[in-house]
């Protein structure tokens, strides 16, 4: 039994953005993520108030937050590590923060400097903060499917911070595959896991990378269990960390495409996000791994050649 | 309930090289199809023996299957369009061959030169004359998801035109997303069709392109329903003839790995296969798409700076 509609995240100018070598400038990324307001997405998420030096692609989150003209039905969000960044959330009028941590413990000191449990500690004040201010508090908890320094990673690790996450007030928690290394029995099983620890589809998103060529399978499996929002990245920008040149992020274009293929109603136009995939590469300026997007490229360019052929 | 095992068979060397710009010589056909046959693939198409001019990348299958050292449980075929195939096929010792045709009558007509039905009389000399020579008949039918001229193809019309393949006594039918469109749910449909029709899962494969990254989701549903045998390309060679620059076939990696990670048992070795996918990109000289292929040359260049760094 499939959703009849599905919410997509846009993680592109974060996720996306803080794993490509370029680095846009804050107008340049004000537009691309016009162009995706315009393509329909109603969740974006701009960027992250970590400390600058940590990532400095997205440093200007805050120049970004104040230049983005705010549209109906459309909720920017960033990520926030600490206090500090909550504060620098807030001032900015973001409607949605986003806290971040591992399932396993090895990633979560190289990612966020402390364990687990310090980090549960940090939302432990930053979450009921944000929800007091009337903002969301969203949870990303990584590795879910697998460590790149530890391997498989138990689900009932998974489930465990997940509900300490929610008991915090985390109101959904994207699951990643952060190395994109996730098959379909497995996203099964991890599902299966949560929802028999008493979690409810509507609670959790998958964010599903794309490094091993799976992540619409997985997507598809979560669409059969119930869930209904899925994270993506626009273009498939990002890339693996793990693996240079190798594909990150699930493209939005190709799990937009999915989606309408099988009559899964979304808030998309898939011309306009194609669109938006154009502009991504041209202001990245590397060919981005979406499918979808490439194929709409390569066409439009065979499309020009037949004409130049016929005339 | 997932197959135990399942099959796949490579179509690299035939629908891979065929859409690649770079032509290989003989030697280094027989080279790559060595490194497949090293890495446990058990089917793998070498060639096509239609008319030399045609697809000159193709033009000396004769002289691949000369050079081919016969290997214990592998089983080497090529395409033939017509009786003079057949007898080159005959010839050259192959131990299965496989006829071709399209569900859309445009696409038969513009890759066939011929009518649906003319293609069925044809088949109907040359799938007798094998089977009394002891060689297996497999049968493609390419357009099932979808044509580039006409759009949608009605799944009956697939269903029809395989039954009469049938009839011939082709043993296998590979159905085709030759434009790489379908949609999981659409795969399910059509496999529901078939199978009403009164076709086995045995009696199929599934020869998913990934030009808009669904081809492992459509395989997925394909496993779930019973498919047991699919085609692959190695690296994902192949492109897509109708948008330049775009994906095309599954790559043959991408796919044993997720049977791998499912606990689906196959021959393959993957790093073996990994090793035939890095000497097919070294052989046709472009970056190739397949996504686990790029993930592992990805994480070696990142090991190999790693080393660099702390010597």
């Amino acid at each position: 039994m499939l959703p009849a509609s599905a919410a997509i995240v846009e993680v592109g100018p974060r996720d996306g953005l803080q794993n490509e070598a370029a680095s846009l400038g804050a107008p340049d990324k004000v537009r691309l993520i016009e162009a995706l307001v315009a393509a329909g997405l109603g969740r974006i998420e701009i960027g992250s108030f970590v400390k600058r030096e940590w990532i400095p692609q997205l440093a200007d989150t805050d120049e970004v937050a104040r230049r983005l003209p705010r549209a109906p039905g459309v909720t920017y969000s960033a990520l926030v590590p600490n206090r500090h960044g909550l504060e620098r959330a807030l001032e900015a009028g973001l409607g949605e923060v986003a806290v971040f941590l591992s399932a396993s413990e090895t990633h979560n000191q190289k990612n966020a400097n402390k364990s687990i449990d310090a980090s549960l500690e940090v939302f432990a004040d930053i979450v009921p903060a944000a929800r007091a201010r009337g903002v969301a508090v969203r949870g990303y908890l990584s590795t879910v499917w697998g460590c790149p320094y530890e391997g498989h990673v138990p689900p009932e690790q998974s489930l465990r911070i997940s509900r300490a996450l929610r008991n915090l007030g985390v109101g959904e928690i994207s699951l990643g595959d952060t190395i994109g290394v996730g098959n379909p029995l497995q996203t099964r099983r991890i599902l299966e896991t949560f929802f028999a620890g008493g979690f409810q589809p509507r609670e959790l998103a998958l964010h599903m990378h794309d490094t091993h060529g799976m992540a619409l399978a997985n997507c598809l499996v979560g669409l059969e269990m119930g869930i209904a929002t899925f994270d993506a990245s626009v273009g498939g920008t990002g890339g693996c960390p793990y693996a240079p040149g190798a594909a990150g992020n699930l493209a939005t274009e190709d799990l937009a495409s999915m989606l309408q293929g099988m009559g899964i109603r979304t808030s998309i136009d898939l011309d306009k996000l194609l669109d938006a995939g154009r502009l991504a590469q041209e202001l990245i300026g590397r060919r981005l791994p979406g499918r979808r997007l490439q194929a709409a490229i390569g066409a439009a360019s065979r499309a020009m050649r037949s004409e130049a052929q016929t005339t």
